[in-house]
């Protein structure tokens, strides 16, 4: 017997909400990995992020097919083609993680300078993100979604912030730079995650409003 | 009237081919984008991703169709397997472009230090790579695909130096630490973007020989 457009629509959203818990797994992961040195939890993002890949595909053919079959308009249309959307922002900070473990894995101890703590700090605030964009998204919570752009605010000031302390390192304790640029270059990935959380925030206002902002 | 199996092969090559000319189109326009501060040549760059993901979406259909309705055996599977997951890599490269894109229309005159010459030569190397790795596949030269792997040595030698480079340049000159920085971030993409070369690559080589290396 062939499913019902809405039973088809709650599958989605169930999908969708399984998709950024694996996000915020392999965020936690990561912020593990960076907490303690952990090369485990990095060897473990990085295959936590290729089950994402497969939940990307596994939705994004549901999507195809519910548009290519059902023919939906109005709000459903812009459900189905904010999950097609969303998915590669869900993918991508999957893929960014990825590479935040390889970096992480090299790290000798992380130890807890300022930077360090900035650095735990953004990666929580970017779980954070991720977990309120989706929940925007599956409660058509406007608000939520608007607090995500905020929260960015605070992630960029701390990537600002940790550049700073790790130039303050480089040009004061010369033997401690290359550590000092992986740093960076993680702070940098971190920062695009909560871009990509802003991006699924905004496909969720879009689903409400049908107003795509940014 | 149906298409024949080795039709739809050969136009899957030809699109692959197509992917990759844009991919080659724009690291050419993000190499420009850093060769001369011209901001248009970033925004172009952006723009031209944005198309690169529709031919992502496209060859994936195309590959998912075939993998579907012809049951592919042997070589024919491992030709259209192979080219399901170089797209990810083509459309990867895509995202890092757009990323150096981003940073490098922030950028002040780039001027013509040891690192700038070294990054532009990274990003022509990078250039080489994919192209060089896409001929691979297309013409099924295993030979080809390994000099991909012996020039992403050379763009990982690059990769350093570029980072002590300025390492120097911040202790020496903190003022320019942003722009340091800046640039270190863009090398780092462009190192993963040669990563994602040798990926299509092994790929290519997958498909002569059935057997996936790295």
């Amino acid at each position: 017997m062939r499913k019902t457009f809405d039973a088809e629509l709650q599958e989605l959203n169930a999908e969708m909400i399984d998709m950024a818990a694996a996000a915020e797994d392999v965020i936690d992961a990561v912020t593990q990995s960076l907490t303690s040195a952990d090369h485990d939890a990095a060897k473990g993002a990085v295959e936590m992020t290729k089950h994402m890949d497969q939940m990307e595909r596994d939705i994004e053919n549901r999507c195809l097919r519910l548009l290519l079959q059902q023919q939906p308009v109005a709000r459903d249309l812009r459900t189905i083609s904010a999950a097609l959307k969303m998915v590669t922002d869900l993918q991508r900070i999957g893929d960014q993680c990825a590479n935040i473990a390889e970096l992480s894995g090299l790290l000798g101890n992380p130890g807890s300078s300022q930077a360090m703590k900035d650095i735990r700090t953004m990666s929580q605030k970017a779980g954070i993100m991720v977990k309120r964009s989706i929940f925007a998204y599956a409660n058509r919570d406007t608000s939520s979604a608007r607090e995500v752009v905020d929260l960015d605010d605070e992630v960029d000031r701390l990537f600002q912030a940790v550049k700073h302390e790790l130039v303050e390192l480089i040009v004061n304790n010369r033997g401690e730079a290359d550590q000092a640029i992986d740093l960076i270059i993680i702070a940098k990935y971190l920062e695009r995650i909560a871009d990509h959380a802003v991006n699924i925030a905004q496909w969720a206002i879009y689903c409400v409003t049908g107003e795509l902002a940014g």
